[in-house]
């Protein structure tokens, strides 16, 4: 049976001397606080902070990381306990399907699932032997146990994680009823929200028209009006904004912007609204609402992230059987250089604006998107996302944009993750790579020792904060 | 005189932690049987098992490596003995030519030619000292006098590589006399056929007319209705199989695939074979046959190959002069997912089809490919390929596949060659490569000793079999 | 206040058996004479041989590098002493300007601006303590008084470089005046000019009417009929070899050619002199020009370097205020393979062309231009270039060209640069990494000691010369 253990020096370069200052600035970083301003948790958890009941429940069948490879190799969803279209749940043992992962657990060697998950198991519960088909049971058996523990309960946790804060995601049309139940709980882990309004935006999402509904009760405005439309806008960023959140959030196929003419807009929106848009004008639509959306960052300060790239739900059948997010989304080559040009004309020198760019196509990195924000005073680069967010994958990050972007145009990492025990493992793989980045620039000549030192707490820590406009708690991260 | 010889620790990663555990994981595949489920060599030398006659005939003149690297430098084809169009040989004393590429030997420096020819010059042929211009007739004589032995014969060569299977690659107007005189002749090597159908799919081929006739005769099927044609692909399928073709290949220059109805069907393959169909037509007709090959695919069993994204005959005047595969073939930017989409829209989820991708843009390896395959039942990865069949290439692919798709979406590796001296060095390129990735993630503590040791054998053999659907021969692959 | 120096070993790779390889191959070409054959410096500099006023209009105001990145980060180029439009200069205390940046200096940690800075610092100006807010003044001040001594006046500082060539890039529409001063002063130094004729090629080109007018006085042709426009570039193209011109320059977005019949040439240029071409028929002007150039190219002998993928002031606003080349150019996806193709027609295997390419798009090294060079006798591939002239960006350059297109199908550096006290720091930065990089080979056995030894002198000078038709002055290098 395979033990399991988590090496010191894990994810840091062979090479002695430099993993010698690898060491040296993890050191510095490895117990600062996890501030998490990107992520899909489940506010809910913490409103209530009901345990969770099992690991195929918890562990294997949110995470679309895992069942995407087990699928990927003929597995079908319903036998790891994965829910169908609707949240119906399959008629699979829980155990069964954890079984039936532990067995192929060999798939995931060299992804970053497999450190997650090892971290995981070896860091929050205390495994020290391997999880493959033997151990599956007692793995079962040990996580069942622990979660009816007060100690495993979402705020334990959470505490236990020391996070710092910790952002969920929520549509334009929801009442944020969690983030009040935080806070009328008492409760002082930091949760807070973030706006994300694609269902109100794009009029080929599958929720437009049940969101618009909620989103015009909720605003209190007739968003039947473009004027109305964009007031709901304002109110519910407000709303937002009163349950913690700095930041909204975009993910669109295309980055594409526009400039239209108010009246243009009417009529468009016009459209929009009865039904009527083609896939021309619902593009339009929505490239409008990105400079709306910027426009009014201007205007309230909200941090604006733009998540382009993916298409969504690229494997028909899986889709009308199981839905959203099962792992079927799929990157497409991006621009940004001229999609972004009008609302760059209008906004890209706004000294206040921050706009955080991502990418899931990796070209853009040296060719758009390193130029671009090592220009415009507004744009920012957001952290190795997705498919990225690897070790490899962050490794790239740095070294295809730190030349021409420099680190000070960059705002740390996002777990960006709706796995939320993997969250301390995320951010540690974060800071290793980071340091073995650093290490590498000091072993070369590059960069000094006290230089690296410094920009370790800026990536950690220092960045982050000034991105997401997040003031610094009372207790302060000290260097080492 | 330089000398020449072949470094035991070449190819590994030059730290020494790193290099250690490459040399071991090295040591347990370096005598595995060679399996070359892909590639170009000339089932006529099995079959007749004629001796090749000079080093310019046998390593240069068919090495469209060689000769585009020299023709960069202005140097004429015709001065090396490449044949002219037709087959036509110039008038160059094959020594001459063998001198001149023996005095630009320089030019290859840093290139996989470098490293396969020298691997040739020492293993194969026993020589220690380096090719140039002061060498070049000792190599002449030394070659010309080993190719009248036995030992030197392509059966003995063969048997000596310890090649466990070789694939070769015939067109659908192919009648495989030389894969049944293999099998008439009672020896045992086995040689096996696949199915490369695109001289009677693309109606842009420069053979289409001449190769539909022969289509017709060896199925013994109407070609001219759409029905019989389709029908004709099934027999020469069935054919193949029969010479042990277990995959087939295809190889356009888009991934596009189709999905129309069955009288858009009749009607396109009318145009087509009237010789009417505009460029636009020609590329839905091609892009309805993938999708016909993989229903086929689906119904037999075979492994479908899909090498995209190579503009045939760049060089016009070449072209003219010399014809096709001249090293004049330039990749271009390569689209899989949307191409793909009706094509998996049907098939995606079957979960005994095998489709192997395999691209020449790199930018698609984690931009599409890996979550392609990191998804879909269907599709695994083919190895870098062709101008990517290269330590640094397929470094580029571990590292821009694995995070993804993981090991067990990729099919090991492919020699693809023609050049059928180097299949042994070109393998053992490969599994040091591997060998120094699968080291590194052990180095950078990714990976477990003992994971590492389990993968290096699936990736020389293991995964190898399984996508090919190749049985294990009785002589079995034992552990080191 | 931290120290400055220069390690000996700065951007050698870290493992001690590759640096040791990269310090000896370093010491063989540490000390070889600079050869500039592409760039941007004022001739008038070498003309005049007046001195250099303060380290702002020095150091910091020309430098787009510099200004970009202090720009993104919200600080305006007017603070920074940077002349607005038409030249004219901000009312700002250069030695303020000179104190914002010394307190920014930390945003270019990690980029080849930090190593350009310190080896100015450090090598040229003797200091020995980092610039930043408390050395600003100290900086400030040294650095004019030096200024004012004789060793920094800009011929004793091109000796003292050891400069054998520097090129200088003129319009078209220039009279070479201060070229035919330095040749009139007996001046020794070897400055020559580059024949660029974009402005009066490119109908959209801002100083399109005017050039054309200096244009037609300068070469004494009708430069309204296509066939005077044609004649004015061959004289023009004279009077620059008569400079000592051995290469032209293009840089137009696109690397679009044409080979338009005759007949319609002389209609597109009717369309083009009349102002009444459109956008098309402005790019299809550009291309037919492109093979214009190339045609004189293969008549005259000289050099052609095309320099695209550059969408020039992206940023609408400070284009207004503050004219071109502002850092607000942005690169996109460049096309060479279809878009070459009507040149490479007619010229791609002319013996005695050489057409130097160079990309803003990393994509395209190995999937189209290392494919490209490695086939075409005319075609090589021009180094890293702007952005990617940095330690990683060249790295990945050899890493993604070498094993397609080989060594020589390169044309060693360019510093391409207007910093002109930053030319000793580039060529060294590239010097390095091309060691690093052959010691890598070395120290993975992939190329033998002795032939990086040769290659370190090609790459640094034996294929510079080679590329852009130089003669060795009599002063040789000399190998270490």
């Amino acid at each position: 049976m395979p033990s399991l253990s988590l090496h010191p020096d894990r994810l840091f370069p062979a090479d002695p001397s430099t993993r010698a200052i690898a060491r040296e600035l993890y050191a510095q970083v490895a117990d600062a606080p996890i501030i998490s301003p990107h992520g899909h948790t489940d506010p809910e958890w913490f409103a209530t902070d009901a345990p969770w009941t099992n690991a195929t429940e918890l562990l294997l069948a949110p995470d679309h990381y895992l069942f995407r490879m087990l699928y990927s190799q003929g597995i079908a969803l319903d036998e790891l306990a994965v829910p169908r279209k609707g949240g119906v749940m399959p008629k699979t043992d829980p155990r069964a399907a954890w079984r039936l992962f532990a067995a192929n657990r060999h798939l995931f060697r060299g992804t970053p699932s497999s450190m997650w998950l090892d971290h995981v198991f070896a860091d929050v519960f205390g495994f020290d032997v391997a999880l493959d088909a033997t151990t599956a049971d007692q793995y079962y058996d040990a996580i069942a146990e622990a979660l009816v523990s007060p100690a495993f309960r979402p705020r334990a946790l959470f505490e236990r994680f020391d996070i710092e804060l910790l952002a969920t995601t929520e549509g334009a049309g929801d009442d944020l009823k969690h983030h009040k139940a935080i806070r009328a709980s008492g409760w002082e882990g930091k949760v807070v929200t973030t706006y994300r309004p694609d269902s109100v935006i794009d009029p080929e999402h599958d929720s437009f028209a049940r969101d618009i509904v909620r989103f015009a009760q909720l605003s209190g405005e007739d968003v039947h009006s473009w004027k109305g439309y964009l007031a709901a806008h304002r109110k519910r960023r407000a709303d937002f904004r009163a349950m913690g959140a700095t930041a909204t959030d975009h993910g669109f196929l295309t980055t594409r912007t526009a400039n239209l003419a108010n009246a243009e807009c009417e009529a468009l929106f016009g459209k929009v609204m009865a039904g009527s848009a083609d896939a021309q004008e619902a593009e339009l639509f929505r490239a409008q609402m990105l400079t709306e959306m910027a426009r009014m960052s201007v205007e309230d300060g909200m941090t604006m992230q733009i998540h382009p790239g993916a298409t969504r739900n690229h494997n028909a059948r899986l889709f009308e059987s199981h839905g959203r997010d099962k792992g079927a989304d799929i990157p497409r080559a991006t621009e940004y250089v001229e999609a972004l040009r009008p609302m760059l004309d209008l906004f890209g020198n706004e000294p206040d604006l921050k706009v955080i760019l991502f990418t899931l196509d990796e070209t853009t990195y040296t060719r758009e998107l390193a130029p671009l924000a090592g220009h415009y005073p507004c744009l920012k680069l957001g952290p190795a996302w997705w498919f990225h967010d690897s070790p490899e994958g962050m490794r790239r990050f740095r070294e295809m944009t730190t030349e021409t972007a420099g680190f000070y145009n960059t705002v740390g990492f996002n777990d960006d993750t709706r796995a939320f025990l993997s969250i301390p493992a995320r951010h540690d793989v974060a800071r290793r790579i980071d340091c073995g980045f650093l290490a590498r620039l000091v072993a070369e000549h590059r960069l000094a020792d006290w230089e690296a030192a410094d920009l370790v707490q800026e990536l950690t820590v220092g960045l982050v904060r000034k991105a997401y406009g997040l003031k610094a708690p009372e207790r302060e991260v000290e260097p080492a």
